[in-house]
């Protein structure tokens, strides 16, 4: 049986990833995938938090399926919000995937 | 020219890589991405075959293109009864892309 | 906010990945992000430049968000048409994907 969820998607740099993985679990979100051998060349929303262009860095990609889609957006924005719209290099987007059960 | 396919996704521990490759070549599907390095933190159908919660483990996922969504359903399905319904944590999912030819 | 874009995604073999980060470049792409720890066994469409089926092989995934459909279809087709179509194994697709803004 496929169920369709959303998937939630943070590719961002690596310094961040347990402040990232401590709020996710605050979030009550139990379950994620981390990518580590991920890096990235970024301009637009890949500005990093010492003011200039991102270098070619060193980044992660963290997944997580969440089934409700209005949380997975309020989740996703939050941390956009937190990380992501001025502090951090990244991108937070989401997919719709259907998950077999 | 695009031609929509589906993209079939299976994320499990590590350990059961060429138990899985193996069952994916008698199922006729010859061609597939894996990637290594790849961890994750389980909850809900993540449970492992020792009976706890997974830990944070090392996990693979492995990308298959499959033409025909029916045929990308019934492998899908194959793969979860098989390794992930009760043996092994992990997810298997789809996703509707387009391919070009 | 989120905003529907492209998510254009190449998997291809490890050895071109200057040329075609060079071509991308060449197209005002700045930025995407590599995965590097990918490994790929083909058949169809993943013929490798020296003729015979490509083997269990180093592959690379890059990934570039592209936010108007008609750009990411043509940004798609002249990297296939480039560096897939014939000489190297790989593929190239496009989802559709909610980010962020």
């Amino acid at each position: 049986m496929l169920k369709q969820v959303e998937k939630l998607i943070i590719i961002t740099e690596r310094i961040i990833i347990s402040k990232i993985i401590k709020y996710i679990e605050s979030l009550e979100i139990k379950a994620y995938t981390i990518y580590h051998d991920v890096s990235g060349q970024g301009q637009r929303g890949m500005r990093s938090i010492s003011g200039g262009l991102s270098r070619f860095g060193e980044n992660i990609r963290i997944e997580i399926i969440i089934e409700d889609e209005e949380q997975a957006v309020e989740v996703a924005e939050k941390i956009y919000n937190k990380y992501l719209s001025s502090r951090y290099a990244g991108i937070v987007y989401l997919e719709k995937i259907r998950v077999v059960k």
